[in-house]
């Protein structure tokens, strides 16, 4: 993982993150953790992935070799 | 595997948790074990993918290259 | 491999466990062997994907990147 | 590759086993040789996918990772 | 990752590229970082995968083994 | 990669080899050279996937991960 | 990777190859690098795989995990 990786992870620590996973998934929630797999911890988590039925998914664990991208908020 | 991983994992142990698998299915359990491949001992686990037809497993092993995401219960 | 997943394996050496497979396929055998990869020996094999045809299998070797999830019997 | 794995195929060597590989090809053959990857060499292999259309392949590899399990023959 | 293809990364720090990504999702961005996987930092990020409804994604991490081609712009 | 593996694929340089691979393909070639992850060097290849329409490849480099299996011909 | 291999590909340096990806993609495109995954670096490419629609894509990484087969012209 480069350093710019793990820099703006870490900058978006406690942020709102979009992410998406193989298979279309798309997920957003609080930045929590992360590891140089892209392991992720994620808060307040919502599966975003159908837009009239967006389910609460609250704290989770995504296991990195799932994830496509993460898009950090607008600054 | 970062250290909060492994943090919420054993706050959770003997606690239900949800797991999506690759594939779609979803698994709802109380975590027994777990190691950093998030490879899972899961008891008394129902495979709730399907709504109405929710299939008792009991104690299961999870390899863990399935594993989306493990969602443990709200506090 | 955890502990308690070795643990569990040994345990149930000689009992029938039930194993899925990615792609769908469901087997039931008695667990003859394991490694840390989940490659599994299991004996008096049942193909039990489709409820109205069992195929006998017999003795088998299963490469452990297949299994999603292993099932020991209820205690 | 478990010990029992090795001895269950070095008894096997020179006698029929049915493989079934990922994607739902099913081959049968005569095993002349395997590694730790479970890499086969099979001779006098059948393609047996399609019951009624089997075709002959002779002396094959398989390459490890496509297998999903090996069958030795009824003893 | 060969010589050629940092040094050729590194030219194009700063500038459009089109990344296109296993199952067919294709992305344009200034390419703001990467390493030896192919993991990518995208600023300014557009999906571009649909003709008509380009989402903009901004900033973007997207985890190198999803990673088809990476385009640079015409020189 | 088995020691046999590597005898028989030495016997075979120079010979027609049939290869089968992931996702359906069917190239028949000239085997000029191969390494232990079966990377294939063929020579007079034809993509014989279709039977009506079989494709000259010419000389082809086949990364390993692709081959489902090799066949030597008849001897 | 074998020697011939490595060969091949410094002997079509600057010279046209196809390659085709998993997926079905095939590009065309002259060699400017490669590498031992066989990440390659390819210029004046054209993705081939729509006969009758030939995008040009000019300079690109392709990342050797998706390939297939590279094939060099005829000499």
């Amino acid at each position: 993982m480069s350093e710019m990786t793990t820099e703006i992870l870490e900058q978006n620590l406690n942020k709102i993150v979009l992410v998406r996973l193989k298979g279309g998934k798309s997920l957003r929630g609080k930045l929590k953790g992360f590891d140089q797999h892209l392991n992720l911890v994620l808060e307040e988590t919502e599966d975003t992935t159908a837009v009239e039925n967006q389910l609460k998914l609250g704290l989770i664990i995504v296991r990195g070799d799932n994830v496509v991208l993460i898009s950090p908020p607008p600054r």
